[in-house]
């Protein structure tokens, strides 16, 4: 059985990608570039001037903390394809914790989704969430949590990579590897290194910017992660005319169910991986996204979700676009994009 | 006079740069993607485990701040021309409170420095250094100081756009630009939005990350903007078998004089833009640079100090590779490491 499951894994992961060209072919742009997007401009007032040297060495200059700031705005960064195929262009929304970088390489050094749907010949605009990366953060006083920090261990033991609590170790070999999991491990420390801090109280933040996105960007297709489920979903109810599909990835959050029938001409792809049932809180999560899915269709829309080892694809970590598998999925979303109509 | 300076410069600006493609011609990539680099593990402990919801609708996790932490890694994102004429790797290095989006797209949408470079032929590795942007920054006590913030006013008065302090104003109409600017005052409120925090005492965690980069992939070419000019100077001092070129835009620190030997088989080139003897720092920042450039001549080095206005070449601010005639400077830097023999 355990062989069986082996062979079905393999064959899957030895499968050319229907579109995606080798990686040892050129990727020709037409063009790439960033800008930022959104945010507002606020004021602060009545603190003390501050005289700080930027750095040793350098020559003092007056920090007065006082006057009008520029937060919450949003970076993007942009590659456009010479031979576009795809109708539209796709933005990528990454999780909490983490920035754009999620479908970049691969901490293994793979090529990652962002390149692959460029190959696809996918307009592709990948961004930083409001409080994250390149986007920077607000001042003090500005939102009212503090930034929350990531151990080492726990992506490692609540993204389905080891077998939950306690399985993460500083030494690699007392590691508890989820059996047949196909998230790079031996990557793992670079990927820590993508985690960036987080706040828990920016969603309307968040939010704000990435309607500004579309607002600027769309029609287009969206692509999102975990926690940017509740901003996808979200984002498309408040802009529905604008978006042309979405593809939620393992959301953590969905949409509001009472605003399920904004999204009834938009066709949602849910993809989730392996090791659900024994995690302590992804069967709960999962459900909230197929509660979510029928809301939908109740409300005429169509949803479909891709469960994908009930499509022999066993291994799948929460970070699909980084698992060692990452061709087959991206290869089953581009494939549904297609049959759909948004591949030319 | 005026009329003869606008002549000269507009002769500058129409000069087509010898080496970068139109940018209409397509980028040919034979690669692209991004890795963390450098960085250290540290312990928490003794803290209180909290319960957070992440994100509005999410499944309550316990957050154990307790634990290992990764920090101090630096996010570089590279870009591989398919076909290379530069015969090292070219590494941007970002100035203070800014992030490798410097390089990228100008804050009025046209080519940065980073599309240039790679059009003309190098492989670039443009970093965001550690404290910002998608290196993130580290838990509360690893640092000494707080964040600092920039005002929205802070670098147009203080990277001569602007005619020094009270020059910058809400209202654009009453803004006191210094004349004939080339900085692209219309994308001075998107300039804003690429600033991010800085701390005041991350130098050497800054310079390890960065040599860490110098370790992975040098022998280079390192180009750097104003505060950076610390860490170029001093990183290439500590590996100067390893730097081929050094590229000084408007560096605000320079290296250690004492060790200035270390570089004397290391062409140097420093380039300053316009408006200095009128700033209220830049003179002493500019000797500062000047004085370090003895000290290398005296060692044996060469140096190449460029006054763009000696030129004929005025109207540039501080943020020389977004002002109107980036293409201009490029060009200059490019024929540069052409003459040392860096392009093949």
């Amino acid at each position: 059985m355990l062989l069986i499951a082996g062979v079905i894994l393999s064959l899957a992961m030895l499968a050319p990608p229907a579109l995606a060209q080798g990686s040892q072919e050129p990727i020709v742009l037409r063009g790439m570039g960033s800008f930022h997007v959104g945010g507002r401009v606020v004021e602060i007032s009545g603190k003390p001037i501050k005289e700080v040297v930027l750095g040793a060495g350098g020559v003092p200059a007056k920090f007065d903390p006082n006057g009008q700031y520029q937060v919450e705005a949003m970076y993007v960064q942009y590659f456009l394809p010479k031979e576009r195929k795809g109708k539209y262009p796709l933005l990528m929304w990454h999780g909490g914790g983490l920035t754009g970088v999620t479908y970049e390489t691969t901490p293994d050094g793979r090529e990652g989704w962002l390149n692959m749907f460029v190959r696809n010949g996918w307009d592709v605009y990948n961004s930083d969430a409001v409080e994250r990366g390149r986007s920077g953060f607000a001042p003090p006083d500005m939102w009212k949590s503090e930034p929350s920090f990531l151990t080492k261990a726990n992506p490692f033991e609540r993204f389905r990579i080891g077998q939950g609590a306690g399985s993460w170790n500083a030494d690699p070999s007392k590691m508890k590897v989820l059996p047949g999991n196909l998230f790079p491990v031996e990557g793992y420390d670079n990927f820590v290194k993508q985690i960036v801090p987080r706040w828990i109280d920016t969603d309307d933040a968040i939010i704000a910017a990435y309607t500004a996105l579309v607002d600027k960007v769309c029609p287009c297709v969206i692509l999102f992660h975990s926690q940017a489920g509740g901003f996808g979903f979200k984002v498309a109810q408040a802009r529905p005319d604008k978006i042309k599909a979405l593809v939620a990835v393992e959301p953590a959050v969905a949409g509001d169910v009472a605003k399920a029938g904004a999204l009834k001409d938009i066709p949602v792809l849910i993809m989730y991986g392996d090791y659900i049932p024994q995690d302590s809180r992804w069967p709960k999560m999962r459900q909230l996204g197929l509660d979510y899915a029928e809301a939908l269709r109740a409300a005429g829309g169509k949803v479909d979700v891709v469960n994908l080892p009930e499509r022999g694809i066993t291994g799948n970590s929460h970070m699909l676009m980084m698992d060692k598998n990452n061709a087959v999925t991206a290869d089953i979303i581009q494939k549904w994009l297609a049959e759909k109509g948004f591949v030319e």
